[in-house]
């Protein structure tokens, strides 16, 4: 394919994508295919000679949408959002069409450099602490990841490379194996089993901190494992607060911890934190070493744009640095560049800040602002008419766009509701534990859901529940 | 932004992506831009309004193109290539208009099954033994990681599990840790920097081990190390072979290791086993455990398309998996699904087989190895156009697409040459270490690089050589 049929088919390929997002209302939100469906309807091996672009393109609606998940239909309300937006479109097929890997500032400056501003940008839109800001010559900054997993990730290994430094520095007669055996992390019982696995990787213990009736951490909570683990020989280095949980959307508090890594994971929460009055749920924030959030979440920021923060960058740098020759250059030493690989599990990355550039430039703060209001107002309207029906309980405080909810009963009869509300297909849910109880997470996720698609969700589901309620009293008479 | 906006705006972008990459070789290959050159161009924080698109349209040739490196120019001979391809940019239009975010089968069951299946593709375009295809039934199967960087760290990873679980088996005394201090995992002295990174990362011990004259680690310089390990207490447990090194393309044999988790990583070379007459570089490949290449290097895939393979699925699975609630669905323990969240790093992943899928049909197999064979040919070019001037030396055999050359005299010397050929900015180059030798890397890059482009670069080199030398001897009688 030359670039005059990538002209003709570039095109096309722009008007699929706007007719399958215009009108992706009429598919249905989660596909019918059973596990297995794909394979015998393609061939075996790829083809030895090319085929036509005709042929490909007739199999996306033959082959591939069969079996996608609508994230973006407005009738899906499951996990978080995924955002997405025609602005952060545009900058994907820049960011293809540069095609450039920006592993260290020589590699392509300008994709270094748009990162650190706009991260900047985006730090100034939460009101971070100036020390989370690159500036000019600032000792912390901003880095976009891949996902909210690999900035806990690097957080908790920076927090271990600097913990066994300081360890043996004071005690020079520990091995780093003994010091590594006494290393301690700790997040939330409700916190993302992305943490847990974090440390699993990063091969130290870690403990969950019982969260309070509200599901957040508390201060004394937190205190209180940590001093009955100092007293038994412990080391304490890491603690994972999380803002906007995923069963719930509950928050942490934040503390001050001394020698201890503060990293606050406010994956899907963070985007919230450009709307004044959500800033005060980061109050505290100035005590943590690193925070993060997933603008490719809330921010109408295409998949993939992780956004974290340090207050040293060092702390990164330190723990990785490793400079082979083919990849030094010229300008490394100067204190002026910024060489991303150090801040980051792969070596590799694309030019994802221009997807920020065009989304921040194209909707402004305000427009932003408008999004995450919006999907809060929705939540609130999807609360309401849950609260007016006496058959189901709300599960825990709704503060953004997520609501946990039940019928009030067993959690048998809740896993029926969900199954038979995800057996009929026209809303999409997932369910969580919260404690013992076994309950439904309705997120407002889609840029284009509307108080109309609210109220058609709660309706069905109203209906569904009846229909259940009949049957399962009819059983229970039986037995 | 709405639809209609879309189709006129991203038309817009196709034709600039078009235009940009159609004349590529009109712009310098390596900016002129020095560090910070980019935050006194844009404003110092978001807009709180929108801008218009003609605005933030105007600043890409403003403010972003002075300072991008041109990774598809044809002048541009650093590093590795980073894939670009016309198909492979319409996948990733279509990967981003459909936005599903694949963690498991169920977040989206196409983004799961064409991946199992694209990479049972390519497997067999490799000729992999089967054990490593996921075929109906299999115990093995592909995925696709973000990076090389990723892979290794994930082989590494899943072997520390299971080598641990092994040693208990048979050493219940044993606790984690102790056996974590004598672990150990090997890697040539010419491997990559993210292996020892991995290792870094997983807190476990990593050994060079040292090349032979042709920069390849053979088996018994392996051997030799391992047993001396053994009988020193340790547990080697990882080892990590490179096809074609960063420094100079060279080949590590293959072996069979028993207990001990071999690793293949072929980042660059492995597109070239398409090819029948490049296949016997991968032979040995039976005796390991996990292999890798990536797309995104060297088959027109963009970037980011990471191909893994291994045998035994369980392997990764078992040493990750976690499962809250809100990601379990009906069909997990049907044995038929695969949830790709436990192979990986981070949790949320893109449709990227989409790129295999548009690349693999629009090129067919024949297609692509006239690209491998062609980049292969200009190599060989080049070497040709080296050997022929007495000035210069090659420094390691030319297999596939990358020539190691330089000045025969001091290293010196030759950093000189290197700089006056990346200040004239006419051409790109890197260089690297072999043994205390300061040599240029000649690597065929560009998916358009003719041969009248290998003859240009080889005059200016020369050229520039000739320059240097003058002043070199003049300095040198000087002194």
């Amino acid at each position: 394919m030359d670039a005059a049929e990538f002209r003709k088919r570039g095109k096309e390929m722009v008007d699929y994508v706007a007719d399958y997002l215009e009108k992706i209302e009429k598919r249905q939100v989660f596909p019918d295919v059973e596990p297995g469906y794909l394979r015998p309807l393609i061939a075996d091996s790829a083809p030895q000679d090319p085929e036509s672009f005709e042929d490909v393109f007739k199999d996306i609606e033959k082959i591939i949408m069969p079996g996608v998940t609508h994230w973006h239909s407005p009738y899906f309300f499951a996990y978080f959002p995924a955002a997405s937006s025609f602005p952060a479109l545009l900058a994907d097929m820049l960011c293809g069409g540069i095609g450039c890997v920006g592993f260290s500032w020589a590699a392509s400056p300008a994709c270094t450099e748009l990162e650190t501003v706009m991260l900047d940008w985006l730090g100034k839109m939460v009101n971070l602490p100036e020390e989370f800001l690159a500036g000019k010559h600032g000792q912390g900054g901003g880095v976009i990841q891949g996902s909210a997993s690999e900035a806990t990730l690097i957080a908790l290994l920076a927090a271990r490379t600097k913990t066994i430094r300081w360890v043996q520095s004071e005690n020079p007669e520990l091995t780093e194996a003994e010091i590594m055996g006494r290393l301690v992390a700790y997040a939330s019982d409700q916190a993302h089993s992305s943490v847990e696995r974090a440390a699993l990787i990063g091969a130290v213990k870690i403990k969950s901190v019982p969260s309070d009736d509200t599901f957040s951490v508390c201060g004394s909570a937190l205190k209180k494992v940590l001093d009955e683990d100092k007293a038994a020989g412990l080391i304490p280095f890491f603690f994972c607060a999380t803002l906007g949980t995923t069963p719930c959307c509950s928050f942490d508090k934040l503390l001050e911890l001394g020698n201890i890594w503060m990293h606050i994971d406010a994956a899907y929460a963070g985007s919230a934190f450009i709307c004044p009055e959500f800033r005060h749920l980061l109050n505290g924030v100035e005590f943590a070493d690193s925070f993060n959030f997933n603008p490719h979440k809330w921010l109408l920021v295409n998949f993939d744009c992780s956004a974290m923060w340090v207050k040293k960058r060092s702390d990164l740098i330190g723990a990785f640095k490793l400079e082979p020759l083919y990849l030094q250059h010229h300008h490394q030493e100067s204190g002026l560049v910024t060489d991303y690989r150090h801040w980051q599990i792969p070596l590799g990355r694309r030019f994802r800040s221009l997807k920020l550039w065009f989304v921040l430039r194209l909707y402004g703060v305000r427009g932003l602002q408008e999004h995450i209001r919006k999907h809060v107002r929705l939540s609130h309207q999807f609360e309401h008419l849950v609260l007016q029906d006496e058959r189901f309980e709300v599960c825990a405080e709704v503060v953004l766009g997520l609501v946990c909810f039940r019928l009030k009963g067993s959690n048998e009869l809740n896993e029926a509701l969900l199954k038979s509300i995800n057996d009929a297909k026209k809303i999409h849910l997932v369910p969580c534990h919260l404690r013992e109880k076994f309950v439904l997470r309705f997120a407002i996720c889609s840029r284009t859901v509307e108080s109309t698609h609210i109220k058609f969700a709660w309706q069905h589901i109203s209906q569904l529940a009846t229909d259940l309620l009949k049957t399962w009293e009819q059983n229970h008479h039986q037995q």
